[in-house]
């Protein structure tokens, strides 16, 4: 491996891409976003080939969504903060104006020809809809093309890989992801972005309402752009049926220093690589200096019981997954007997072998890991933990898991718990989130926690052994 | 009006078709599934041409369907006991043998060739899927062309409009419905059929998850097929995502005398038309003899509390309906600029006059009531009440209501309390329903009231004032 080669990704040296401080030279008419998707184009093109992160591009949409935009804030009249910002959409959600096709073969050429509630809402606050990214088969674990933007042999996470990687890679300031299971903090842990997977129910699913775990997340590479994305769709499209939306105020919470967290460790932790845990052990130490005090599982049985309640969330996610998209795989099965990966084969007979007693025990289990959490409300400001359990592993194909583990974001899917992940370290020249972890509702106040986090604990770099 | 025109249903007189009944002959070799699905093929002939209940059959498919199901029958190996059963699908759940058109011009042709969840299930079960049965335009206030069977003057009641009348005019012994507001339980009452409106949650709808108050529903001719269809699905497709499914016995719940019921009022009952007003009297005394205690608003504050948090139940309906909606109206009236009626284009307004903060104010009141159930747990084994505010009106295509009037709906289906409503009434020769409401997942032993109740409390016939 040549020096070139090399990963060397620092979190305190890498340049993001961000939108919320270019609007002031827009309105002051020394750039303007046409000139910003301009730039991104010149990514993307740089970028893309090795990447991979789009599906499909409509660049003359974009442009001519652009163009307007760009009258808009000429006139001084922009729609929002978002007014002109360039988005990729995770290509599970539909959009009007290209296919959907979800990575799965079984559904090339599907085109719905309409855009969900998302989609709806950042068109009416003026963001640019470039182009739809790279997911995983469906979601799942089968994976697509794209590859981690530093680090091209390895992977970018999944299954909202290209947003992720088009986040990480600068392509555009902010993309859409969903979670399930871990498929927009993992990703982002992956790709150094930060991201904002919000309390279930509090971004609209639109069509894609089949997951009773699913959640609309936010990749971006500050936290302005990302609470101004999930602003701009919550104030207008509201959050799932029945749910109250995403609470919070309309500009991005300030921050504000958490006086007491709470370490989760998972069942990752005793097998973390020495760096990735002595990463973390330094953000430990670094809030400690700034007076936070950090719990640890011994501290309190209150933790303790989270952490007994999570043991066994791999299986519990994946048995709920699989009982849940039986209906759906099974008509995709049937109506293109080749048009499922094995991975996507596998999930379909793991959830026709279970029945709704299965399903009833696993509401059951995951209602414990919702306690869990709640447990710790009169104890800890937030949940700490890694985002990922280490940097993006060399993609194996043939892996049990070719886009990583999501152990780290099991419990906060199934608990519907808020998480925004925070790209603080770099292992081996990788970066690796770290995640806050709030109750139900207090997403503006986690975001106010990790912009606070990021301010005031410096970027960790840690190298990782020879 | 000639005595052959005059409406003339009487609950102790009609003959309804069923189906459990018929397997005994079954089993014996006396009768046959093919033989039973042309029996139903000769009704529809004889009463479709004014009844217009069915959007398309697939009579090819159902008559091989019904084959297989004979053969099962003769080798002694049922799948379940509606193996055979001829079922109606309403038109807004997905066939993958027939279009799916939500009678909605936009949707005209629209053909997604896959099987509901629930669809899945009742195939599984060896039901014989005849048809796709008409609902208004996408299950609102648009009517069909469906007419009454008792009197072809009058509606259906809406929105399940066909799957109400295919039950009453004996064309199949079950169907399927939905809810959101009163759709299943209201054409029920008109057109005289048994019908189970679930818990919340507890059967799987399968694409259909864009309300927070839709339900699936079922229509039969009797106690035994409404929980034999019901349980058909619930132990294969279980309920909705997250939720644990309907609960409660293989078998049909055993009749069962309730201790002391509540008499739901709403505000509908000081305008009853006499007779019906009469009817529902001569129930309560019914009950009374029999040794029920029936509450009345008067007797106890949590009765009256519940009535206080329904008074604007048709408002908060509408408003969450008009909310949930809005995108996907958005999406049909933009593709399809004359594909919504004026009433499909007047709800799409209504739901962008609405805001999220409108949103969440609803979800607050809609909390009230479910609670104004919760609260008569302790106090009644079931709250009674009339299913519809008296028989089908005329037919009116204009006017406010065209499909009848929701008022006795709108507060379980805002609960999401199950519901079971029975042909107990005759009103000026026409259908009434009375039906029975218990608490979350009770659905089981609200159909074990409901058995007893119509075996125990005489049918009740009050000729309309002239």
């Amino acid at each position: 491996m040549t020096a070139a080669e090399r990963p060397s990704y620092h979190p305190s040296t890498f340049t993001p891409l961000t939108f919320h401080d270019a609007v002031e030279r827009f309105a002051r008419g020394e750039d303007d976003p046409t000139r910003y998707l301009e730039r991104c184009l010149a990514n993307i093109a740089e970028r893309e080939p090795i990447v991979q992160a789009w599906v499909v591009r409509n660049e003359g949409g974009a442009r001519a969504a652009a163009a307007e935009s760009a009258q808009r804030w000429r006139r001084g009249q922009p729609r929002s903060p978002i007014d002109g910002l360039p988005v990729g959409i995770k290509d599970l959600i539909e959009t009007r104006d290209m296919p959907t096709q979800m990575g799965c073969e079984a559904l090339r050429g599907n085109f719905p020809k309409r855009d969900s509630a998302l989609v709806q809402a950042l068109r009416e606050a003026g963001a640019v809809v470039l182009g739809k990214v790279v997911t995983t088969e469906l979601g799942g674990s089968h994976p697509g093309p794209t590859t981690n933007p530093f680090d091209a042999r390895r992977t970018p996470g999944g299954s909202s890989s290209g947003s992720g990687a088009a986040v990480g890679a600068n392509m555009v300031p902010a993309c859409i992801g969903t979670q399930v299971g871990g498929s927009v903090v993992r990703p982002a842990s992956f790709c150094g972005n930060w991201a904002l997977k919000p309390t279930y129910g509090a971004l609209n699913r639109g069509e894609r309402l089949g997951s009773s775990q699913g959640h609309i997340g936010v990749h971006a590479n500050g936290a302005e752009d990302l609470w101004n994305v999930a602003m701009a769709i919550a104030s207008r499209a509201g959050g799932d049926p029945g749910h109250p939306g995403l609470y919070g105020p309309l500009q991005t919470p300030a921050p504000v220093q958490p006086q007491q967290l709470a370490l989760m460790e998972t069942t990752a932790w005793e097998r973390l690589d020495a760096a990735t845990r002595q990463a973390m052990e330094e953000v430990i130490a670094a809030l400690q200096e700034q007076g936070v005090k950090v719990l640890r599982r011994a501290d309190t049985p209150e933790l303790e019981a989270l952490e007994q309640s999570i043991i066994r969330c791999s299986k519990l996610n994946g048995d709920i997954s699989a009982w849940e998209s039986r209906p759906s795989l099974a008509s995709l099965h049937e109506q293109h007997p080749h048009g499922l990966s094995p991975r996507g084969i596998a999930k379909l007979e793991r959830g026709r072998r279970m029945t709704v007693h299965d399903y009833r025990r696993c509401l059951g289990e995951r209602e414990a890991i919702r306690l869990g959490f709640a447990g710790l409300a009169p104890l800890a400001d937030a949940v700490i933990s890694l985002s990922s359990p280490g940097p993006a592993p060399v993609f194996d194909p043939d892996g049990a898991r070719p886009t990583g583990d999501a152990i780290y974001n099991y419990p906060t899917s199934l608990a519907g718990v808020p998480v925004v992940s925070v790209p603080l370290l770099a292992v081996g020249g990788l970066p690796v989130g770290v995640q806050l972890v709030g109750q139900p509702h207090t997403d503006a106040r986690v975001l106010g926690m990790a912009r606070w986090l990021a301010a005031s604990v410096p970027a960790i770099r840690v190298e990782a052994a020879a």
